[in-house]
């Protein structure tokens, strides 16, 4: 059996970061950028106050001095002339400093009498000016490629002002449900049968990680239906399947794509829940079969898909990110197989996080994944652990899944 | 000078979350949920096999015995008959155990010669059964009012056969900067002028929350420019302004809007970046004044807007959420106002997280807030702080900041 470390690096060795497209800034956060983002101006682009006061020589800025005012210079307009000896313009923060002027008296040092004002604590030359360029310069790197764009990267780009950015194209990602005891949420349940959750709970992960969900019709049980999906990827970054993928009799969905071209791996991954994986290629299609058991297609989701979307949106190749925390209960050892056991978090007075295990781990209880905040590591053959212990985790509730 | 936690307190008691609205299952994620979702219909809705192998009486499953296969029950499929006494029935992960059969063989321990099977592991009644109602019963709350929806619960929803949910309205926030000279990205700059960062930088922070952000466009430096805004901002839930709130010449925003019905309180918070705060109503508009210097623009989004979005989603009214970590070099004593310190984030072996302060904390280098993972806390009058002590901070790399 492979570990899960293995099949990770496996799927993500196979992926390469979409192409770059343009987009506006107002629709790039979230985005991944594929080139850096160079400054256009140089910020601030003058020399600028950082308080409202008045801008003067600070040679004349001593304590009682009288100055007299012969302007001022709101942000946006600048003082035309310059601030001879004696003099000081009225400014405000952002204010370019007019010519002349070395030093920055604020307005609550400062008592104004018609154009007259009084220096009411000595002023040090260069204290309140934002020196040109003190944010950056014109040329420079403000984002590197590759970064994920957050609110304030957008406000950054922003201000060194790009209306456009140029990105990687949100991964596509087909998501296929096979069987024919699935139906549709709302739609007549077969004799037997259940609804589909897979589809829709791994169209919500794949753009909660970024990606551009497309979910398929459900396939019909027969070589034909899961052979047309073939057809329908065309375009689409990954195919990510659902079911079909254990040793029944039922496999259908890789015989049919087969008869298409699809190339194929079929691993069993020592972990728990989940075992059956698949990692293929179809033409220019990755595809990745998860387990048809909803708690393991989330939980082998959060462990290879969303590492696969992060590094087709062009990020590098890593593992979902881990916490640390302590364990709120004893944990068993572990057998060969790495454990991901549900947990719900609670925070102690230090803010130390404490991972509780749900009792029961069974990989049918849907709603007891949807209500773990996250999933406790155990490492093959992990040894027991006493309540209280460290333990590593993927936190679920900050993943968006 | 109030307090961070008391003028976030005075916002928040004034918000209500936005009324429900119905929404598609597969457009639900990130919103929050408006109603207890129900499940309506059981799951399992039968007793079920949770693995490939056959059905019987778990009497005949004694080591050696030899049991006639009746039939085959594919998941969707349920065995129109029952098992009798030395009868068994090939199933699969997922099939309805037949009538009369209260145990499983699985596929690995039995040995199938056509019509015919050799039990070669004793079988222990119930094992390998997966009750009905084991996840839930239809009736039961799946989801309760007032979760944001992640993957999960959209998986959990649709298995409880949802096709609509109901969920509080995306918070409409509409954004306004003013000022004669910023400009937006691309467009020509005035002399003396910047190009506006922070409408789009809070508007991908609203997005990011899940609000729904509208910008409008730049007012003018007049009272009727401001004014206009009460017309453009009908039917949002709130306004949020950037500059115009200093104590300078030039807060117009307020006394623009005050003609037009703006009630108002003007606070200076005892915080760093940041300080001047306005918290007011125009209407049913709730109205926040932020800060015009962009990196206490977003500071105190992160610590004002982003609870006030998620108050008006629908979730219960709290501070950002609050991570623990060791600083990674010595903290100075701190002064009356609450500090944030821009920090970058590391891991150390044990996996704590080491929040390192930039030595430099100028609240106009928005560079170096967009290149921070995090905010350490530090509250008023904190006293000095050797490295490797605990910190608290707020993590901007998680919330899409």
């Amino acid at each position: 059996m492979l570990s899960v470390e293995e099949a990770r690096a496996r799927i993500l060795a196979e992926l390469r970061p979409t192409p770059p497209e343009t987009v506006a800034l107002a629709e790039a956060a979230g985005r991944v950028t594929a080139q850096p983002v160079l400054a256009r101006l140089t910020q601030p682009p003058a020399d600028v106050s950082a308080m409202d006061g008045y801008a003067l020589r600070a040679a004349d800025g001593t304590l009682g001095a009288k100055l007299r005012v012969t302007g001022a210079a709101p942000a946006g307009h600048p003082f035309a002339g310059s601030v001879g000896p004696g003099e000081a313009v009225r400014i405000f923060t952002g204010s370019v400093i007019p010519a002349g002027a070395d030093g920055v008296l604020i307005q609550e040092d400062a008592e104004r009498d018609g154009d007259w004002l009084t220096v009411r604590e000595a002023v040090t030359k260069g204290r309140h000016i934002r020196r040109a360029g003190q944010d950056f310069a014109a040329g420079e790197t403000v984002i590197p490629a590759g970064r994920r764009l957050g609110a304030r990267d957008i406000g950054l780009a922003a201000s060194a002002n790009h209306p456009w950015l140029s990105v990687h194209r949100r991964p596509r990602v087909a998501i296929l449900a096979t069987g024919d005891e699935i139906a549709l949420p709302g739609e007549p349940i077969p004799p037997g049968g259940i609804v589909s959750s897979n589809a829709h709970a791994l169209a919500a992960l794949v753009r909660a990680a970024g990606g551009e969900p497309c979910v398929l019709p459900i396939a019909a049980d027969t070589l034909d239906a899961v052979g047309a999906v073939a057809d329908a990827v065309a375009g689409q970054d990954m195919l990510v399947s659902t079911g079909g993928a254990s040793v029944g009799d039922h496999d259908l969905v890789i015989e049919g794509l087969k008869r298409r071209g699809l190339t194929v791996d079929f691993w069993k991954i020592a972990m728990r829940p989940g075992k059956p994986l698949v990692s293929g290629r179809l033409g220019t299609v990755a595809m990745l079969g998860l387990p048809g058991n909803p708690v393991s297609a989330i939980v082998c989701a959060t462990l290879f898909l969303l590492p696969a979307i992060a590094r087709l949106s062009g990020l590098p190749a890593a593992p979902p990110p881990v916490s640390q925390g302590i364990a709120g209960a004893d944990l068993p050892a572990n057998d060969a197989r790495a454990d991901h056991l549900r947990a719900t978090l609670a925070t102690d007075a230090d803010g130390t996080l404490i991972a509780t295990p749900f009792a029961v781990q069974d990989s049918a209880m849907l709603k007891r994944l949807a209500h773990a905040d996250a999933l406790i590591l155990r490492a093959p053959h992990a040894p027991a652990l006493p309540a209280g212990s460290p333990v590593s985790m993927i936190r679920l509730d900050t993943l968006g899944i």
